[in-house]
């Protein structure tokens, strides 16, 4: 927030380092500082989604409750609210500008103040250092929070300025969704600039150096769940290290898994749980990378909580993992083939991996008269009311989030602080200019 | 949990002792481990309720969101899951059974395993060592969570039992509510021991030494909303370490902000706040002792989450702090009052601290004619949509909850962990036994 403050995480960076160094890695292989450093935003991952997906990978067949990925790496909390003129509770693009820049800014800012100017981000800090820059996500690659981390612009709804700008964002990686955004012209400057194209998960093998502009999906990539396939976003993070890392300078890159985000606004907790394994899985992948890079600095966190879920709902102190660990598709995809065809209620039983009884099969009955998204609706109902989870929004609320991290100064970022602190502290851990 | 946990914490406790020290502390006077130690307890306090405390304390006339006690202490958070025959969300008994002793146990269960055979508390290893020890809760003294640090019971709800077990605990503070289960008879026998009775607030200041029980309320206290005075636990709190400190060998004290749980069970986010204030004033009453007192760690945690609580509802990016801090009573309180006068909505208005416009008028009319509950619920309803405030249950969640810590050791905390492991910690740092 002030230079005082960096001041002071850069100094405490420097007496904290050792004792870091001495609890994760050979202190003699310790640098002073991180070459490399990952941030990595479950979008909407309040505090209750990390719980949750702990009870949900719980092996019923153990005695003990299994450790996640996420209670090996806590080390703190955030606060995200926006600048005050939009409240206490951010929307993804003020968060995101937090966290790429270090300011505050108004909801549906792109890495501008409130007056609308640029804030400098840290992936350009770190290009003016000579260091590689890169995103990898599960949604459009110019939706919120990758933009607020390559293009500055007063809105995150001007997506198709948003994928121009990129352009000149000079990023090596860009990984994700969004072939609706870049047309064939857009996609002709990219290549005179360098960049190679690829549009299929099969072609990642082919990019072995060299900047990249992959584009997956017209917009996001497709739920885990649907693709029972939770795979995606890692190799997308694979890749990105493999390329970055191939930099002398270091490099930093973003990793988000967006779409926890947009199932929490759905209020659909199946679909949910299954974005956050696909997260899981990529912080696994930085995981092994820092372990087998003890010079790179990861943090993870989200930007804000979605739909104020709770493990937990109306009176009962319960929530059925069994359940939901059994449901086979995302009620969206549940709805669409119970609309196509006439025998949907074995088709239902049988993707939800429970049977309906008669009365919730009225229920169903009568929605899917009404069509697939009443229907969709209704299977989301069933499954919370079996399932015991909490809705309170469709929106966005403002508790605190999970910080995590390992690496380098890992412990700077323990403790409570603000969104902001986290990108001040990243930036006061790039090496210094000249 | 296990025997090489626990020297794990007792050995890593002693190799972080210097660096906590360091930290915190003069490293000339910082002890090896604790003389003593006070674990505080927020029942229900999820972290929606410390992130909410913070926006409902915020002075809107700085241009910061200052600071609370709770962003200042936050080390780590902790899992509640009670034993498995429970499922995944705890009641407060479980917990405070995990909390006391280490083992997780069913639903209901006062410091007895899942065949409801005693456990050792930390508070039965503290007098076993000479030590002091002492509760001061907002609840009756006898409810669940006191109860299962001073007693064991095969259920939270042999509240007479429980009380009359208290006579055995060799407690030397014991102060909060409940006098209802303790008759006559009952206090003549802690007389009879040696136990100085007060009942009301005033007659703190005549005691100065040796052991006391104090109950003052029927049953809870009031709610710190409708005293307007947010001393209560803090004064019972500052009496208990003014107590228990004389004694030589050290001490173990419990405080317990009892009633955010109750509040939270009400879905009652005005009266919630106002208990939130009272336990965070405890805790800086504790706070200040621990700075006097480098050789006391505190460890401030919660049970479990209550109610499903969200700052931001029904799709609302917002949470109106300005509007919640002007409700001068407990809508129970004002409701009580309303049904009783003819020129009623002007009451309301005032007591609310905002006009209810004409559609909020009639609703509240309508309820009124159904009586005190009725329009108790109303007002809450009214409350919750005008600040957008979510709720999913009148019950418990299952997310974990914050740690908070500071003091020798403090660092032993940190991280995520389970409530047992709080237990396990607090005990590997009693002294050892001969
Ligand atoms: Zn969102
Ligand atoms: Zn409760």
């Amino acid at each position: 927030m002030n230079l005082t403050k960096t001041l002071t995480w850069a100094i405490s960076a420097l007496v904290v380092l050792p004792l870091v160094a001495s609890a994760n890695i050979d202190i003699h292989d310790a640098p002073s500082r991180p070459k490399n450093m990952i941030i990595m935003v479950g979008d909407g991952m309040g505090p209750a989604y990390t719980s949750a997906y702990r009870y949900y990978q719980n092996n019923p067949d153990t005695e003990e409750i299994e450790q996640t990925v996420f209670d090996r790496l806590l080390v703190g909390m955030a606060s995200t609210y926006p600048a005050r003129q939009s409240g206490f509770v951010t929307d993804s693009a003020a968060s995101a500008t937090a966290l790429a820049t270090g300011v505050k800014s108004y909801n549906g800012a792109i890495s501008v103040d409130i007056n609308k100017r640029p804030l400098t981000s840290i992936m350009q800090m770190a290009k003016a250092r000579g260091m590689a820059i890169g995103i990898a996500v599960t949604s459009q690659v110019n939706h919120a929070t990758p933009a607020a981390f390559l293009a500055h612009n007063e809105s995150r709804r001007n997506y198709d300025e948003i994928a121009q700008s990129y352009l000149t964002s000079e990023a090596d990686v860009i990984l994700g969704g969004g072939q609706k955004y870049f047309p064939a012209p857009l996609l002709a400057q990219f290549k005179a600039k360098g960049y190679q194209h690829i549009d299929d998960f099969s072609m990642l093998a082919q990019i072995n150096k060299g900047k990249v502009l992959g584009l997956f999906a017209d917009v996001q990539l497709p739920w885990v769940i649907d693709q029972q396939d939770s795979t995606q976003l890692s190799q997308l993070t694979q890749k990105a290290l493999d390329l970055l890392s191939q930099n002398e300078q270091g490099f930093v890159l973003l990793v988000e898994g967006s779409l926890i985000d947009w199932a929490g606004h759905n209020n659909d907790i199946a679909t949910a749980m299954g974005e956050m394994h696909g997260f899981a899985n990529a912080i696994e992948v930085v995981e092994q990378f820092v372990r087998a890079n003890p010079d790179t600095l990861m943090v993870v966190t989200a930007d804000h909580n979605t739909g104020g879920l709770s493990i937990g709902a109306n009176g009962e102190y319960a929530w059925d993992t069994n359940l939901l660990q059994g449901i086979q598709a995302s009620p969206a995809k549940i709805a669409e083939q119970a609309i196509a065809q006439d025998n949907w209620q074995a088709a239902v039983n049988q993707a939800l991996g429970f049977e309906a009884n008669e009365a919730e099969l009225i229920r169903l009955s009568n929605a899917r008269m009404q069509g697939k998204a009443a229907l969709e609706t209704s299977l989301k109902q069933l499954i919370d009311t079996r399932s015991y989870t909490g809705w309170t929004t469709t929106g966005h609320t403002g508790g605190d989030v999970q910080v995590f991290a390992a690496g380098p100064a890992a412990d700077l970022f323990k403790g409570n602080q603000d969104n902001t602190d986290i990108a001040e502290k990243m930036m006061s851990l790039l090496p210094k200019t000249q």
